[in-house]
């Protein structure tokens, strides 16, 4: 079985369990923190972060860019219509812009300042930048999140699905940011009708049952979290 | 005839100018100043953000990710044993890891802090945030371009190239990275001699010539910089 080194609150990590579920792939998880630095796990990722996949044959794959596109390309013609990453030039280029915006911009403005501070300072050593969250921090990611959600709402008034008409690798990508967010209660539901409906649809599918149950130590999961009627 | 929008020393642009050079695709060059947010320009790619390639359909594709795997997916084939991304799986994982690690990673870590500081702050309104170059960041960048030049010196004993033997993707984007950096004379050669003796390979390649006649208006290139025996 196939390996995956993740974090329960990394949105990249929960971004491939999505990825994995959504194509009947099991595989085993391992927890990671990255921040610690660990020699054996540097050796899977120079870069130092999650997530890593394993695969069944000990390959090595990591990030989460050249996971989803090593995912399409040994397991994505067999998925027929419920390929993630479509066929065709131009929905592949929507999905990797999307990708792009949710796997970074939405990351870098939202989703990394929040689990950052909420969640893995708990957890980090004070000399490797561990301690009481940035209120700033936390005021401008929850500022930004605003935006991304009318955003997101915008691609739906012309779509069902982020990318176009079935679901691709760039719902489970914003999906996978939000629900995170989500987790700490951060995500302002009422900014956007649209937007909400389309993360109830998400949220509803079988692949992300399991991120629902996940539990961060210390920190319960915002009440409505695993609510499907939030 | 293809366009690429794009800014002479953003290190995105010059990666998708070196692959359409090694692809002996011509485009058509139109500057753009992404921190304007001109309308125009947004509507091409609402991330605001260059490279964007606007192909010879009008077909819009933004982003150095989405735009390399575009020219891959349209041109890639025709280029045979000279293609930028190679045909296994394990090649292609590779290459994305490094693309991740050069347009990711070193954009975040040095080449952004340098472009920005000392050239985009420049032509910035002050309400832009345009002024006086920090010189913390600068010497951040600086002090982070030695690992960045060690890992590569570190791949290159291993290999003839970053990603494997042949030339990749990997190879231009690390080199536009540090051609911008080197353009502001902030490359310390002498920290790893195979990084340098890569480096003057791939800056002699013809596809390097139009990148080495850039200037930027009252910021002239470091003295080495368009030397290919430095």
């Amino acid at each position: 079985m196939a390996t995956l080194h993740h974090h329960p609150l990394c949105p990249h990590s929960r971004f491939i369990r999505l990825a994995l579920g959504e194509m009947g792939s099991d595989a085993q998880l391992t927890e990671v923190r990255a921040w610690e630095r660990r020699p054996e796990f540097l050796a899977l990722n120079p870069a130092g972060a999650t997530p890593v996949l394993v695969d069944e044959q000990d390959f090595v794959v990591p990030g989460p860019g050249p996971i989803c596109e090593y995912l399409d390309e040994t397991r994505g013609l067999a998925l027929g219509r419920n390929r993630l990453l479509p066929d065709d030039v131009a929905g592949r280029v929507e999905v990797r812009r999307l990708l792009d915006w949710f796997n970074g911009k939405f990351f870098d403005e939202v989703s990394s300042y929040l689990v950052t501070e909420k969640i893995y300072k708990r957890f980090m050593a004070a000399d490797l930048g561990g301690g009481p969250p940035d209120m700033n921090t936390i005021r401008a990611a929850r500022t930004n999140v605003r935006y991304h959600l009318r955003y997101i709402g915008f691609l739906l008034g012309r779509r069902h699905c982020l990318a176009g008409e079935t679901l691709t690798y760039a719902d489970l990508a914003a999906a996978a940011h939000l629900s995170c967010v989500d987790y700490l209660g951060d995500v302002p539901w009422s900014e956007d009708e649209a937007a909400k409906a389309w993360y109830a649809r998400v949220k509803s599918r079988p692949s992300f049952r399991p991120l629902l149950q996940d539990t961060v130590p210390g920190m319960a999961p915002a009440a409505i979290y695993a609510d499907l009627d939030f």
